[in-house]
């Protein structure tokens, strides 16, 4: 495995004194992990360096074609002062997949993870504390060959930045209100939507503004080519609980496959729901909310954890989910899995890992 | 209007000695345009400085979201030494297009026309005069904001870059091999299709890389809902001559709506030629082929200008097209639009701009 050659920052900065106001990925840490690709070499270089701007060409094939991924997760300290991550494997992993279909040359998925906790480990003191807040880490790799025609990259960057952050969502937990978009599409099958890559969130910026100003949070995407299978929820996937049941639409190769669905759906089975990954229609969601069967809606996802809908409109129809409050499940799902990411409940799942 | 301040460089670059071996966006001139983006005070500080690498901070949403967009046009050195833009106001009007659909500011087109033709001015002795060669414009957008929130972003930067150029394609006229793709789809109606923006190259890499193994030049993309209708070519929009009817598929929303393409349609019909544009499905065009009607097909694009198709894989057919020769239309096209745009053939549409 290669060194990680250390330079630590001789002007550390001052850190949030407000924890309670730290919003969402505008502070950052004292320091970056970088590496670095060229062909030939490989992936080479690694390092933790003191956090500050990078220089690119402006004909880096970044600022131009998109050819970069990222991921998303979070490093959170628990009352005993240890600093825990959550299944940061998946992420590597997931990273991989994106790369695999950007045409990004793969990376070491369990030299990427000790490259995350030797960074978590430097900025531990920079892991808020006050409730739900944590360290989000964005890992991100992007193209830096100084070339406007279109190919592969040759020439790459993979960085991991840290922010304190507080609730992704103004509401917290309070349930949000949805959008069920019509007109605009985020991702089709053959496209990119299951890789985290920039294209995906370009796509969605339009309809989550039009959302915006008529007041909703996020949109909920349909599918591209029927326009009426659930697809995902802004940032986020989504869950239904209809009767008896819990449905999510199926990874089909438009939607993301988030690490917080696969604990959701993990921890709900392990309780005994029955949680059924399918095609489902926002007719048939409507039908069952209409004869009453559509008993909660949340979201999941590593910003937000978990986040109640409490309504969603679709056309002139407005669903009413749950009173607007939120569900039991929703409160049963984010007890436990912010319980074990803090270290307040047992890891009976074995996901978290300790940044020693 | 803005008045834009120039900086000319003291150190300028030595100029491509064999102007043969320019290949496509790898050489870049001694200046570019500069202008900045921020809320409150619009697009601002208009300058031409020297061209430099930029500081992005590594949280600049364009390295996570591809919120950035671009144009691609050219600028034609003639035999008596006049330096010529073709439409450049079709490509200014193209990229605002782009800005709506991405959430970017819009930009003052005719200002950024000027600002087009001052860079190529200062730049004119770059334009390279070799046959087929030409100095490639490159505008583009990008956003900076320090944030790793998916919003639309307050900051930007619009820049101009110049590259002295030759063939696109290593075969120059000669008619390439087109592989019709199956699997990938570059863009959705309801999605980023119609924009010059990050994601559709992005999505197009893997599908591009995949063609190349095969040795194919370029895909032929299929509409992402039925997977039947013909989109565009790679990074060109496309044209069949199906017996007496030029076909190409209609602008809905997922192609480029390509200034050479409309500059195609504009001369063909002046000539008297039947030019339809409509939905044309794969199994339609290879029932012409195998009737004998397909005489001709090209690509038409800024970078190639004309490129003749020679073949087309399609599955296991293979269509040999016009005995992989250049056809008539194809051969016409290339030498009226290069005519026009090199200044050796009189300017009877009005497109071209001559840069003072």
């Amino acid at each position: 495995m290669q060194e990680i050659k250390v330079t630590l920052t001789k002007n550390p900065k001052k850190k949030p004194a407000d924890e309670s106001k730290l919003g969402f990925g505008s502070i950052f840490t004292d320091h970056m992990f970088v590496m670095n690709y060229d062909e030939g070499q490989g992936w080479h270089d690694p390092r933790i360096v003191p956090y500050g701007p990078i220089e690119l060409d402006p004909a880096a094939m970044c600022l131009h074609y998109g050819q970069e991924v990222f991921e998303g997760m979070k490093a959170y300290k628990t009352a005993d002062g240890r600093a825990l991550l959550f299944r940061p494997e998946k992420n590597m992993a997931r990273l991989n997949r994106s790369n695999e279909r950007l045409c990004i040359p793969l990376v070491d998925e369990a030299f990427c993870v000790e490259a995350l906790k030797k960074l978590v480990g430097i900025e531990k003191d920079w892991i808020p504390t006050a409730e739900g807040t944590s360290l989000y880490l964005r890992p991100f790799i992007f193209a830096v060959d100084p070339q406007v025609g279109v190919h592969p990259a040759k020439h790459l960057m993979f960085l991991i930045i840290c922010s304190p952050v507080g609730a992704y969502y103004p509401e917290g937990l309070n349930p949000v209100k949805i959008y069920v978009e019509k007109n605009y599409v985020r991702a089709v099958r053959g496209g990119l939507g299951f890789a985290k890559t920039a294209a995906n969130y370009a796509a969605s910026l339009k309809a989550q503004d039009e959302a915006e100003e008529q007041s909703y949070t996020q949109v909920l995407w349909l599918d591209g080519v029927e326009r009426r299978y659930i697809e995902e929820v802004g940032t986020m996937n989504v869950f239904f609980r209809i009767g008896d049941e819990i449905v999510t639409p199926a990874l089909q190769g438009s939607i993301l496959p988030g690490i917080t669905r696969m604990s959701c759906i993990e921890l709900l089975r392990s309780w005994g729901y029955q949680v059924t990954e399918r095609k489902l229609a926002i007719d048939e969601l409507y039908e069952a909310y209409q004869k009453g069967q559509l008993k909660e809606a949340f979201g999941s996802g590593t910003a937000a954890v978990i986040s109640p809908i409490g309504q969603l409109k679709w056309g002139d129809e407005i669903m009413m989910i749950n009173n607007g409050e939120i569900g039991e499940v929703s409160q049963k799902l984010y007890d436990n899995l912010t319980g074990i990411q803090w270290g307040k409940l047992p890891d009976t799942m074995g996901w978290t890992v300790e940044v020693k």
